[in-house]
């Protein structure tokens, strides 16, 4: 290919372009951890899609079956037609993800992203109750579209919506209030038939906040906070689009805790290959939908039935990549924690492959990821102040990689708090 | 491939699938117009993912790219990084669609789906206007998440949002009130300053209404609108999703009123391979959104930016495919005429390859639907009693598959109306 | 009494305040039909309180009736609790209002006020029939706090509300499309699934639009809309503060069309002497409240108990008053109509005594009610550009009043129409 | 007068009404503390029209200035006219409540509730900061219109509204949370920019809650509240609708934090004699209402502002109504303190002369309101779970009548659960 001219982004692009603003040049290919751009400079991929990319770019398993079902024709785009790539699929995620955890869930093929299952979630969770007002959590991101971003925290997010974002409640996460406890006020509210918190149809939840910070919430938190619903008849949504499909160790983020959530929704690396597909669960009787009533055009993508099916079968039927992702999110833990014992105003916190360095001063992440940028490494900050480096690399990324990756950190760290 | 079991469908999958329930087989390859199922058997399509595949299944010149790429490790999925495949694609989309045409627009990638598209075009007229109000017309279909779904028409599926539908308020559409003159109620209501309506940020309409029916807007309705919105500050949102692509003959379906929306939506055909894609064009000066202010995970499927792209060279450098779009809509109108002068109670409607056959007696539509698939044509009923058969099929159909397809549909009518 | 400081309004009072700033001096005492100031000047009054006096200020039957009970210590203040006062005004509501007419109503005392009454009534509505949706129509008016308003259709006084007004959506009105059929959009969004209009709870409106600009809806046009809300299961509820006690002719304005409302809202006149009361009718069946559902502090407002009963028991123990007051009408009627014959660009409407003066030019009509007042009678502007000269003479008004009035109103126009 | 038909309630009041229930007799006249029954039987009223009639029932010296001023046809009903008696009232408010205060508060007339009050002041709030949310308390009543219901605690009376009530957000008021320290969520949430909680426009709160339960909050945790919202640009609205005009000892009962609201509501006692009458102040830049923005037909009762300003200068020109609450309110306390002692189970709250007597089993503060009534004792239960009997005798009560009321109040402890 000939160069592209990067000014077309700027002159074409909408403003509310992102990604390309923190890293700033034209990629062009991409393989495992690694992304190349136009210029053959080659970055090591600490991000992965925003945890798109468990399974790296362009995995070379999952882009043979890919190309071999486009090179047969397979059905590409399938509405939510039966096909054989779905039921192959569906079989997959009955023998490997559910029958082995005893879960009893029907599968719902919501719009291709992790936004449209969130939609597709409360507007279950309100149908099937009866009521409106759904509990969400500090800190929280769902998604951007009118009903997710109702339940998400980010104020300058929220304020995109130019109407009110209404019939969502915010409740303390785990940590919020630096306190043991921290569902005393959402019992009390919810309990006190004159709290002025209407019973809500469900509570959604991220068993660890990616976007709002890689805040980690408890195994025991997320077990109180499922009794507290079981017990008052309240919906538990978990938000696994991010922390699931291995990202935390396990498949299923909540695992952790031992619960069941009553809806669960996937998205991101559940297509294996970076491919726009998402997934809700449900516990069998609460599947009450009527024929059609929740549609959309991009439920078919079966291109990422094949890479999803592929993907499970060759990650999940043992335990290997569990253990993997443990050891490295340990390695990656060890180093961070090491860091901060060498600069003050360091912090660090993450299960698995999600880990966040916390900056005291917000402004030093910012640059400790351009920096890294620099020096050849994709990290991106979250948090409500920009304030945390999150690492998310693929889940597939050598012990070597992650050394190498973590030198550069070091190095930007480094340069940001020493100035050389 | 094995035999899929059909009945890890019905065991699984969610009752809100919808499309398998007309057409009860199991897809597994595709071609061009057909379908074919598991058994061997094939069926010619005449709703091509519901517009979605404007350019067949498979098309062999966007495969070939799409392996191409694939085998070259282009970067597949990119969030909203730059990239070679979107500067590419930007490239074309400036120079084919948007030079041509004389449209300043900017371009925005957001969610794949139209819906996302929809979420994101509301947001930025509310923002760019101060205002809440969205005007949205009888019949209209703009997709499922919560704010898209407060500016659709239809009953059942309003009734899944769990939650009054707000901020919304609805126009009779081009012919609803059975009148030559259909904005005097709208006009009235804006311009009266105790009516009422508060005044809107946007009009959100389609060209052609697909799911509401095969209503047409004729070329002076849309002008007359685009005039009542322009006089009073109004954005003029015109959602392309299942029109545009070439779909009514011109790539932009609001071409033949010779208007310049504010807003465009595109989604469907616009990545060519049925891959999840959209786009949001917005005249330059609305574009006021703020960096990451509306964002998602797969607004950077690169693997559909490169059928796109290709999908616009090959058929968008000239006035080929518009002209024969034309000339086959003819063909059909010409034949589903003659059918209403066969059979009482039928008539028809539509513009280019969206053709409408209604029925009086709505049962039949179905029926007719039914005889069809069991003959090997897939066409599928729309509308708000589901009184019309619509048909939809690839612009890419050869006139001999359009002349099979008639037969069928054909017969079905003959049996469905004399039993025989 | 020393005069009081005409400046104290301006340093303390809030800038809200309207009424005063058209009729700009300091009133001290009224009796019937006319007020007097701090300096002895006497105005006519055709206001009548908005509508709330339509016995005249002071009105010594009901004066003596409640001084009687005041000296007695009667109940003032009682809540919802039984009291004698209450138990009277009941049996009177059933003998003189509900028995002749055929009418089945359970009668509710909300707040004081028309708005209150509205708020009840929507909420009784909605709490029935499980929907959210109301209609109203185009200029109605039907108060200040958020669901009242929600339904008002001015839009300097929604945009108050600070929050978007949600929940409603307007109609035409009669007369307000300029054809004779005005229900042939309602009639289609509600009978059409997909219209994107939301199955009402209600339909809410004015026989007469007092503040709308004096828009009279025709008998039969109220018919209709009975007949339509009644073949659907949407409830009528037809506010009647302002129309209502007479001030069209029959006690209850609707009685003209023949129809029985599902709901009926009083205030205003209804207590008779100026008091603040209010009340809603509902059908039997309809009360499906539950006990302290709706409450609030002045519902007991009993000294207006007193005067409502006593003023029912004067003047609708027979029919003289009805007989009179479109006796009056007719007068008020002809002088008007000879007014618009002797200029151009002037209309009237009305019906019983409330008569509107309509001018071509907006402006004239605020310039008739100022020089007006300068001249000793009181008449304000309604409608949405303030076009229409109301005049809303109280019902106990003399002949040689209305044409001593109407002779300033008349000496008004010419001033400024002619300058002189 | 004859004896009243009971049966007519039943018969013709609609089921909403309440406290007839509780006091299931025909109430005739009433003096001072005491009601009288229509067969003569006296009761001794420590509820007092829900705090409306602080000055008790037919006070004679607001008696007297009324009779004369409806003997003299003073103004009665004045829409917002500039009165005689309004700018009397208005000098009496600026001499006695605002200037010795050093309160520069502009005075606003709604319509004449409390409940019209909460609606003016939300929505001055929500236009002068341009936001929509507020927050309000557990367990708070403000009113039952639209708007003021949505900042009401209580399920039941929310569940009357018939649409989801949003732009509220609960907060827990002081003591809910069995802590020293209850703004931390409240605080956490305000201060971090993603915590999903929209910037209020403002926080309304009773400083003692009446119909919640007479909660009290102190005066420390007020002065925590007001510093919390000036430093954020939060409006601090006081209800003091309720706790006003001196039920806690001083005027204003957020006296005792030495606050200074930016707006206030008065209402209930405001008029002296229990007509309906409310006033909103407000900081005087915050008095940015458009003339008539917020209007309504009662702003003008007259006859209440002739009571209301006897009732100010008669009261409040010197320090012995407060003193003598405060006495009053240690007698009552004292008692129930004692009786606390006496009967496990119970415990006791309160501030001046609203004190409430807390049953730890609920069902026995609604038998013992029931044993009082027979005994000639009228209080009511408030609360979550009706669990609280709340004291709320007029000001103006003897120790003596507080004696007696006491000792039946003991009894029917004594009954309820000593079983004689």
């Amino acid at each position: 290919m000939t160069m592209a001219e990067a000014t077309v982004f700027e002159a074409l692009e909408s403003n509310v372009r992102g990604y390309c603003r923190s890293w700033p040049t034209v990629f062009d290919t991409a393989r495992g951890a690694w992304l190349t751009d136009q210029n053959g400079k080659d970055y090591l991929d600490f991000f992965a899609g925003a945890g798109t990319l468990n399974y790296g770019h362009n995995n070379p398993v999952l882009k043979q079956a890919l190309i071999d079902y486009l090179v047969g024709d397979g059905i590409t785009h399938g509405l939510d037609m039966s096909t054989v790539a779905k039921a192959r699929l569906l079989e997959t995620i009955r023998d490997l993800l559910l029958v082995p955890r005893g879960f009893d869930y029907k599968v719902q093929f919501p719009g291709p992203t992790g936004a449209n299952a969130v939609e597709a979630a409360l507007k279950l969770a309100r149908k099937v109750t009866g009521r409106t007002t759904v509990l969400n959590f500090t800190n929280a991101f769902h998604g951007m579209s009118l009903g997710a971003l109702s339940v998400t925290g980010n104020a300058a997010k929220r304020a995109g919506a130019g109407v009110p974002l209404v019939h969502a409640t915010p409740m303390p996460y785990d940590g919020f209030m630096d306190e043991a406890e921290d569902f005393s006020w959402m019992r009390r509210a919810l309990d006190d038939s004159s709290s002025g918190l209407d019973k809500p149809a469900a509570v959604i939840v991220e068993t660890v906040q990616g976007e709002g910070g890689v805040n980690v919430a408890r195994a025991e938190w997320l077990r109180h906070l499922a009794e507290l619903c079981s017990a008052r008849g309240i919906l538990l949504i978990v938000d696994d689009v991010q922390m699931g499909c291995g990202r935390t160790g396990p498949f299923f983020s909540f695992e952790i805790a031992g619960i069941t959530p009553d809806i669960v929704t996937l998205s991101k690396s559940i297509g294996g290959y970076g491919l726009p597909m998402a997934l809700v669960l449900m516990r069998r009787e609460l599947d009450q939908w009527a024929p059609g009533e929740h549609n959309g055009t991009f439920r078919g993508n079966n291109a990422a039935f094949i890479t999803a099916e592929v993907a499970l079968r060759h990650y999940w039927s043992d335990q290997r990549l569990e253990a993997s992702t443990l050891a490295k999110g340990a390695h990656i833990h060890d180093h961070l924690t090491a860091l901060t014992e060498s600069f003050a105003g360091l912090s660090t916190r993450g299960r698995g492959l999600v880990q966040g360095l916390v900056f005291a001063d917000a402004s030093q992440a910012t640059k400790v990821c351009r920096v890294a940028f620099e020096h050849g490494l994709l990290v991106e900050t979250s948090g409500s102040y920009d304030e945390v480096v999150k690492l998310l690399p693929p889940l597939t990324v050598t012990e070597d990689e992650i050394t190498h990756g973590l030198g550069i950190l070091t190095r930007a760290v480094e340069i940001v708090r020493d100035g050389h």
